[in-house]
């Protein structure tokens, strides 16, 4: 499936992001990013330089899902907008579903997205991720609650 | 030791920000931070909302830091700007050093700073810091190289 949506504010950014994570359409998805953007993920990699390293990473993400699906849920979101820029900031849930609607697992990050108008709408040139870190384990915090 | 420098520009913030850790001096520190600034932190913590919140926190790290001093790097900067909006990112080097110059510990991260033009100079509206978790363990990488 390939989609020809691009946002046309930063805030759709966000809708269209939900829905192409949901239905695991790598070409939608690439369409909010820059070909320059910068990205800081929560897991593993320090940063993607390119929305090709970072193709690579959705590929691979939506890849090991097998028939499962993933729901995308914004809290909190904060707006700032001056010129050709955007800054949007959030507390994201993703929630693994099985096909048959029923929840498997769910994680909350910390989201910060730097957009970026462009001819024809906004694009993603640098997006954060993480969760706050236990001083004591050193290990991540998965639930905001 | 109180100073009265505001940042000129989105790039000095860090300048000061390097030069206020160093000093320990919390109150230049929190003159790069809006009122209401948002910050999410590597630590403990999801979301610090507002100068007050994070000035405790600053407090905190400075307090427990003894004779110590914290010695900041900033490799890979990168530097976005329009109208009165500014993003900077960079991967940050947290070096604590001995009173005698030696140093003890270090630490890299990630960093997304957002600055907004007011009046005067530049102040952080929004901080992320954190560095990627390792799938497997949870666990934080402290180091990039």
């Amino acid at each position: 499936m390939t989609s020809t949506v691009t946002a046309a504010t930063p805030m759709q950014v966000l809708e269209l992001y939900r829905a192409a994570v949901y239905a695991k359409d790598v070409e939608a998805l690439m369409q909010l990013y820059a070909p320059d953007v910068q990205v800081f993920d929560m897991w593993g990699t320090w940063a993607y330089e390119g929305a090709g390293a970072w193709r690579t990473s959705v590929s691979d993400w939506f890849g090991s899902l097998g028939d499962d699906l993933v729901r995308v849920e914004m809290e909190d979101v904060q707006h700032t907008q001056s010129g050709e820029l955007a800054v949007l900031s959030a507390f994201v849930t993703y929630r693994g579903m099985s096909a048959q609607g029923q929840e498997l697992r769910s994680m909350n990050n910390r989201l910060t997205l730097v957009c970026r108008q462009d001819g024809g709408g906004w694009q993603v040139i640098h997006e954060h991720s993480s969760s706050p870190a236990d001083f004591e384990s050193g290990k991540v915090m998965l639930r905001r609650g």
